[in-house]
């Protein structure tokens, strides 16, 4: 068996891989050419595009993305190496790119699902949003304003990256059980099985504990649906037939990565 | 069939429960007593003793834990309920209680595994704690004096426990395989998948990038491990033989809670 093998590319100085001018990057690919495996291309992952969240920030990030991808991959096909592939990553970059001249292949990911980061980012809109997870109210703390629930941080996962956001949400946006936000009230606090719902309207509301007795059912919208995603091993589709949503079918996750 | 009820009875307003003094105690546990059910007991877990740092806080705080279930459990009796169990929870009060008189049931958890959140609580010590993830190093960033290596949050977890106490020790202490801490080499950021190590002593000392070459193996100990566990389906059980460790059981574990 012979591997294909991609050259990481560093083209946003957020985490891993060789620059596009890098001299090492044509080293690497001689090495690889020369080696028992087949050099497949370069790929690259602009992870910094979480941190943004207008469209003409997102455009120049995606222009950059591709721009230093498709340089790395010039420069080794100058070299007389080949390059089959040019491969670039992110669900901000590739839903906002106006060019991918030169692309073979866009990794988005996240974008299956979409989540509240990306709302924040501005790729999607809460409805949009694909992923919740389904709880149920198990007390209430009345002079708090809290209403507890049976999913913590071990059904949302302990991400949370709305948290430097334009808008934090907690660990959550609560909405009915048809997938409907109701406007400010989140998942503002999270132990490891249960969930602290509250309002940000009116935080010393109590109304909220008679909005919700117990046994009352809500879906949360998750700050990450990769992260969220991970903590189940497998995915209830829902789909809605005469106003009622049922489960029809159900996805294995695997574990790792 | 019967099942047990336990009522949950909040002694440090961290969570959920009634408080040992409230009325609605007595009426919970007559609508309980009456109903289709065995009252059991009463339960209380003193989250908030994570939040504690010295034996003479944890000290306090388990008694006033003891005393607040053991209140409510005697306010039941008097009211002729039956009341058999009184059961305690949380690592840190569960090892630091001078006094256990009318608890039946102590429910520690993470003291089976123990992490750098209850070394930060000062109930154990780095040597203490039986659980880290084995990973290797997959490239560096020279210039920043990052270490990166294949074991990121999806690893780790989201859990950022530390970052508010004594110590923070970001997504992890890394360790040599033997498991014996590296002083100052710490997890300072996670990407999904990829993890970045670098060293707090000396920041822009690019030794670190020689001293752990590519293919290196290290441990990282996990600020929580309850979050870490729940990112594996698995645990490896490892024993030293002859000063080297090797596999000896496989633990299942499960998902959800």
């Amino acid at each position: 068996m012979t591997f294909e093998v991609y050259i990481e590319i560093d083209t946003d100085g957020h985490r891993s891989g060789v620059k596009p001018q890098s001299e090492d990057l044509i080293a690497i690919g001689r090495l690889l050419h020369q080696g028992n495996v087949q050099l497949a291309g370069v790929m690259t992952h602009a992870g910094s595009s979480y941190e943004l969240s207008t469209p003409a920030a997102l455009q120049a990030m995606a222009e950059q993305e591709r721009i230093g991808c498709v340089l790395a991959a010039s420069r080794l096909r100058s070299a007389d190496l080949p390059c089959p592939n040019v491969s670039v990553g992110s669900t901000p970059t590739a839903l906002s790119a106006l060019n991918l001249e030169g692309v073979t292949e866009v990794r988005a990911g996240v974008y299956v699902l979409f989540d509240l980061v990306m709302a924040n980012v501005g790729v999607c809109s809460l409805d949009d949003i694909a992923l919740s997870v389904l709880t149920t109210v198990i007390g209430h703390q009345k002079d708090k304003g809290w209403v507890i629930v049976d999913a913590g941080w071990m059904a949302m996962s302990r991400d949370r990256g709305t948290q430097k956001q334009v808008h934090d949400y907690g660990y959550g946006q609560v909405c009915n059980t048809a997938g409907e936000p109701l406007a400010g009230i989140q998942m503002t606090g999270a132990n490891q099985e249960h969930g602290i719902l509250s309002s940000l309207i009116a935080q010393s509301d109590q109304t909220i504990v008679e909005q919700f007795p117990v046994g009352t059912q809500l879906r949360i919208l998750p700050n990450h649906a990769c992260a969220t995603g991970a903590q189940f091993p497998e995915y209830h589709a829902v789909t809605s037939a005469d106003g009622q949503l049922a489960v029809s079918a159900t996805w294995q996750r695997f574990y790792g990565w």
